[in-house]
């Protein structure tokens, strides 16, 4: 195989930890030159991310604080996976609950995985149009205030580097791609 | 203080794993409320990325497998800082010893973060111009390969979704914008 000379084989593996939201894995690992080593990493249910479109062109966004930042940072909305969901359910739910809209044109960009090194999880990235405003529903110990920026704003927040979250960015790069007649999006029908 | 309605106070930590490459911690929080509330997240040292360009324009990538994800992922060079090293001396370690390149021209574009709901991950983001090729010298337990693309080709990946990690994704956004004259980049002069 062509990559033989590049990949790692599990030994064996144990959890090291088992918290209420981490879950951190320590193998053993054959490397390719038939050495050894541990790899420690986090496995992840995977999570997604909606960039959604209102009429007008603006886009919803949230601002939430990120304990592990200690600051406030804006972000498209976005959650993790529950047992057995679909990406695309997720995707509807997180947008609903955590900003009350609910979206009826759909479409999946890509995945992208945010942390290779030591973590499982990848975040597919969808786009929501035909947006309708309604109740929102945070879960228990969630705050977060929902904002609605232009292309332009974010476009600016980032030149200047103080849009930092990853997902968002690459959200704006595919908004700004998809606006341009570049990267393609198939948009479909989904109450 | 206007985001006093977001944010979350420390209450107590503890460290639950500390492992050869992970620091896991366990804090109870106040939340805006007055609640309780548990955050785990990691702790990271901070990481830096290049984007290496060559004088035709192409740019240095590597191809390395990554445990967590069971796949070999291509991006741009990158690692952790060491402890007590500048982001800068960091990244231009970090360009040498994995693909062999040293640059006389360097400009720092932006840091993000990539895993904000569970990490105090940064990853600062150089660009790196004047490139000579020299010897490399990976770490121990190391395995990747580099080879040389052009940015039509990276879009080209990211479009189809086979570009999918993101601090790499971010740094094509910026070659593109830097290359179309819209995000500007500072350089210095530095051996």
């Amino acid at each position: 195989m062509a990559d033989e000379h590049l990949i790692e084989h599990k030994v064996s593996g144990v959890q090291v930890y088992a918290g209420h939201f981490l879950d951190v894995r320590c193998d053993q690992v054959h490397t390719p030159d038939g050495g050894s080593a541990t790899r420690e990493y986090i496995v992840h249910p995977g999570a997604v991310m909606v960039v959604p479109v209102l009429d007008d062109g603006r886009l919803v966004m949230e601002r939430q604080f990120r304990y592990p930042l200690g600051r406030v940072m804006l972000e498209f909305p976005a959650g993790k996976l529950d047992p057995g969901e679909t990406r695309q359910a997720c995707a509807q739910r997180e947008l609903a609950e955590e900003t009350g809209y609910r979206a009826t044109r759909w479409a999946r960009a890509c995945v992208v995985h945010n942390a290779c090194a030591y973590s499982t999880e990848g975040i597919e990235i969808w786009f929501a149009r035909d947006l309708q405003p309604g109740p929102r529903r945070l879960d228990e110990g969630e705050f977060l205030d929902v904002c609605h920026m232009t292309e332009a704003e974010l476009d600016l927040l980032a030149r200047q580097g103080e849009l930092t979250d990853v997902k968002t960015l690459i959200g704006l790069q595919w908004l700004q791609k998809w606006r341009a007649g570049l990267w393609p999006l198939d948009w479909v029908a989904c109450a």
